[in-house]
Order: structure tokens, then sequence, then C-alpha cells
């Protein structure tokens, strides 16, 4: 066996040259004589360790001083109710819905919240994104949540939404670091970390620092973001083995050139994909409205679904892994977070124009 | 370098060959051709690993069929505040009190919902348990709360208290699966991983399945333990690097003979431990009272302060780490939970006793 082009829609492929170095430091990390996982996250080795992993995150996305990252638990789907619950402040919140994410991130936080839904796009079967022109957005909104980046339908915003003067929060999970992203336009980003940052059970999020105070007293303090920035992410013990393996993730990216040299490979990527399946005569077809087309979560389906069985069995074989769709709408899809070389995406258009040869 | 003995009080030391194992599948978990870091939560490789860690936890504690064992994560902090919120039903809960932790659990369960302290041993500076007899428990709480073993005083009940009819609450981050449990004499037992099962961000969360009704309909389901039980702990995506590394750990233990077989070593390495410090003819001494003592934190101080600078350079330099006590209480402190074997103990036994000869 040997180790495959993996385009899972999360947890993710890892980079290899990360893998390789965890492994090369499992039983003895750095001078501990102990595995990373081993050591207190309050000793030197490990403070030292998050604190690079932190500033390599600034240095990526050229985060500004007035924003706070935090590495936190509970995957974003916590984030649903606990960003209502820090900053929504007893005001309701406009929610723009552009797929699966957005429909949960709405579910959870009416929970905390009075929530309206400005924008959505289920009316197109989530193919599109909607016209933001016509959308009501409350002035008075304690924030606008979007998902820039719908993982399951592939719909992804290529432009940061003009909300007016709410803060707007975005779920980047499957979108971060893929590419420059302006931070001075969000209140909060987070993203969980199992696509484009390291392996589940983390969460990044950067927050305007003003943001912090809004929590009500009675929110307990391992729920308030302001108590875990007081504490540098550290009011408990956090996922350690996450975020060493998401620093090691951050200083390959700065290997690879940054995200612009990462977003041009990302988009090559897509282009590829794309024009095989646009170029295919409609053997295969991508449903989405072109200019909302993901660059990392790309659907696809078979003309005939009796094929998909086989299309699934033979690319397996390709060592093309993880191609099954998601079950909420079947067919196919292809991940190609930055883990994802363009060698991969190669392969597998190859594959695809010689599975459509074999069976057109 | 080499690995060293880690006295660690969590992040704590795994059992090498776990590590060892981890190690060897980082790259190609299985037949997975990825690791499995790398492939989904909800794929039949890794639900099957998932499924067979629940079920070796399950055998090694002996958990009863009316009880669900959930993988969750957010550290046991985030359940100080997460228990109530969940089993509180807007009633008063009682809290047992024998150090650090119980006094965080407490003050997270504040925000919840109201709290009685019913027995506390703060008055003897957490040096003993306090008698329960004395307790004044209310027969309407909605449930009791204690910490079986306290990691940074080093206190441990050596029985499961008797509280009345109300469920039984422990925090057993430090000492679960360090000797045979009732588990039927609980309501929710819950630990972080970090000490005895697995890496850090994880929390195993053992709770008697008619509990969990009791959540009020405006919880977010993130934070519900009935819908997380419902999802078999994938509502979200789980720490899944945690939960195998886990399962690897349960394994390991079943190797070594289980629980009764663990417990009798952690029996030994304790006494050689606290046989050493009470035959130093005062050179070094543990304030706890000896029916309170833990068996797997041992906190000891030395009778000159200012050689413990020295103790500690030496003792890393002989190869024992992480010896230095909590600041809260300074002085020294020897983690000895599992997969500490009894060789490192006597290495520090040894170490103590040429030690103090040198310095005496």
């Amino acid at each position: 066996m040997s180790r495959a082009f993996n385009f899972s829609a999360g947890p993710a492929a890892l980079p290899e040259p990360v893998l390789r170095r965890a492994q090369a430091e499992m039983l003895e990390w750095g001078g501990a004589r102990a595995s990373v996982m081993e050591v207190s996250h309050r000793g030197q080795d490990f403070v030292e360790c998050a604190a690079a992993a932190e500033a390599a995150l600034r240095r990526l996305l050229s985060v500004p001083g007035d924003y706070q990252v935090l590495f936190l638990q509970g995957g974003a789907t916590q984030h649903f109710a606990q960003i209502p619950m820090n900053i929504a402040s007893g005001r309701s919140s406009d929610y723009i819905v552009t797929g699966h994410w957005g429909e949960k991130a709405v579910a959870e936080a009416r929970n905390v919240c009075p929530v309206r839904v400005v924008a959505s796009s289920v009316d197109d079967a989530y193919r599109s994104i909607p016209d933001l022109a016509a959308a009501d957005f409350d002035p008075a909104a304690a924030y606008v949540h979007y998902t820039p980046n719908e993982t399951i339908h592939g719909v992804e915003f290529h432009h940061i939404p003009e909300v007016g003067d709410a803060p707007l929060v975005a779920d980047a999970s499957s979108t971060i670091l893929s590419r420059p992203l302006d931070i001075s336009r969000f209140g909060v980003i987070y993203a969980g970390a199992q696509k484009n940052i390291g392996p589940s059970g983390l969460v990044l999020l950067i927050v305007r620092s003003d943001l912090l105070d809004r929590a009500p007293d009675s929110l307990p303090s391992i729920l308030r973001y302001s108590a875990q920035s007081q504490n540098d992410s550290m009011l408990n013990t956090p996922n350690t083995f996450a975020w060493y393996l998401a620093g090691l993730v951050f200083e390959w990216l700065e290997g690879e050139g940054g995200l612009t040299a990462i977003a041009e490979r990302n988009q090559r990527k897509a282009d590829l994909l794309y024009a095989s399946i646009d170029g295919s005569g409609g053997f295969y077809s991508n449903p989405v409205a072109v200019a909302a087309r993901s660059r990392m979560n790309v659907p696809f389906v078979l003309r005939d679904p009796k094929l998909d069985k086989a299309f699934l069995a033979e690319s397996e074989s390709a060592g093309l892994l993880a191609l099954k769709g998601h079950r909420a709408i079947g067919g196919m899809r292809a991940s190609l977070y930055n883990a994802m070389p363009l060698e991969g995406v190669a392969a597998l258009t190859t594959f695809m124009a010689d599975f459509a040869r074999r069976n057109g």
C-alpha cells in the first residue's frame, strides 16, 4: 500500500511533509525527551510552540493588531451557538444562507437570539449566491453571518459581501487559508481545523477586540471568548497536538510561498477540474452557477447515475480516494484543499476522461 | 537524547507502545492509504475504530448497558458548565469541594444554577477529605458533584461517597482507569483525556441514560448530551486523532491485564514513593492526611525550599521530568498515572535518597 490522492471533504488530507515531521517527532519532540502530547501546555516548550503558530498565522493572513487569534475546541458547530452567546447581546442577528452549513448555523443561533434570514439561495437549491442588493439588512442587527464556502453544495462567495454597518461574521471552515483575505472587513472569522489548518478537534477564531466586551455576565467563563483571550486560549488545557500540527501546516504554507502562491495553485486546480467536467460533453456536470463555483469543493454528477458505483470503485483502485458526494445531494465531490497537489487533480481528470471514454 | 521518565500532571506521559504504534501508522493507517487524521469520521474505517474504542472502554470499566459513553470536546472545564446546563433542570445542586478543581467546578456551575457547597476541606488547606456524615445534603438537589482525585492538592477519595438519592456526578479526570470503579453508583462520570486516556482535546463522559432527558428545550443541540448520544458523539466532527489514540490506550490497558492489574501496579508505585518521602527523616514531606493521599498525584516539599532549584535541575538531568509542583502550592509533585512504569518511580526514589544524602 502507499498513500493516495485524498479528496476527502474533511477531516481532509494534510501536507505529507507535515505528517512526516510529526511522525519523526512522535516520541521525542525537540529537546523535550517526550512527545509534544506529553508536555504541559503551560511549560515553556509548548508556550513557545503555541506562540510561534499564532505568529505564523498572523503573518499568513496579515491579521491586524486589534484582532485576537484564539485556538479553541468544539468544532465550528459549537461556535454556531457560542458566537451569539458572546456577541448577540440580546439583539437579533441577520444570516445569509447559501447551503447546509448556513442552515445549521441558523438553527443553533435560534436557541440563543432572534435570527432573521435576510438572503438565501434555498429556492435555487443552493446552486448560486443570492442577490444581496435585495437583502433587508437590519441596521440594528448584532451581526451578519454568512458561510464564504459551502462544503456540500460547492458554492463560494468570490468577494466579501457588503452588509452595512453590523459586524460581519464568517464560518470560513472550508476556505480559510486558501487565498489572501482582508481580515479588517470582519468582526469574527472562525474555522474548524480539519480542512486547511490541521486535524479535527481544533477551531481557529479571529475576533475583533471590541466585540469581546459584549458577553453577558451570566455566560460561563469557559464559553467566553474574552476569558480565552485573556488566557492566551489556555483557560483550560487546549488541544495541544492539533495546535502543534497547525503550526507545522502554517510553516509549510509559508514555505510554499504563502497565500498568494497557494491561491494561484488552488485556482489552477479548480480550473483544471471544472474544465474537465464542462468539457465532458455532458458525461459529468456541475450544477453550480459559474460565478459561485467553489474552488475548494467541486460536486459533480454523472449523466448516468447507474455508473456511480463503478466510478467510485475504479477511482479508489486508481488511488483517488473519498470522491463520494455528501448523502444530502448524492453524486461525487472532489475537495481540493491546500494539501491536494496539482498532480492529484491531474490524476483525477485523467481518470475521469478515461472512465468517460470507456463508458460514454 | 532519549525519552525520560515523565511525571507531568497533564498533558501526561502516554504508554510508549501506543506512541510507537501511532508513529508507525502516522502516514498510512490500516488499509486507508491515509493518516487516521485524514479520513472522514463518518467513513466505515473510522466508525469501526471509534466503536472499538468505546467497546474496550466498556469492557475495562464494566459499564452497565443503561449508561451512554460519549467522546466529547472542551475539556473537563467546559463540562463544569455543560453538566448543570444538561441536568440541573433549574434546581440547585450540591458540591463537595476538596481542592482547586472542585472550586473551579463550583464557580462555573454558579453561572447556570444555584449551588450549595455541602462539604469542603478548605479550612484544612485541602489536606484531607471532609466528614460527609456532617454534610447537609439537599434531598431535592439536581445532583451531587465531587472530584474523586484532586490533581494539585494530591487528595483522593478512596471510596465512593454516600450522598443520598441525588445522582452522583464525578470529575474523574485524574483517576479514571487507574482502578476498577462501580459505574452504577454514578449519574455522570467525566474526565479530560490528558492523564489516563490519551492526548488533550478529548473528554470522556459516561452518563446514565435517564439523565439525558433533563435538558431544557432552549439548550443548543451541540451542548446537549442527548443529541450527542443520539449521534454516537458525531453530531459534529469529533477529535478523531484523540479518539483513535484513546482506543490504542484502552487496548494497551487490556493487554496489561485490565484495571485490577493496573490498580495493583499503581498502588505499588504510590506506596514506594510515599515510603520514600515518609522515610526521609523530614527531608521530604507530604502534607496530606494518610487516608486521603492520592495514588495518582504526589505533592511533596523539601524541608529547605532553598534546595528546590537544585532538586529540579538535577532531577531533570537524571531523566526525571516535570517534577515542579503547581504554582498554587509550590514544592514538587510527581504524577504517577498508568503510563508511568514502576521503574520510573524506583528511579525517582533512588534519586531522592541520593539527593537527600548529598544535601541533608
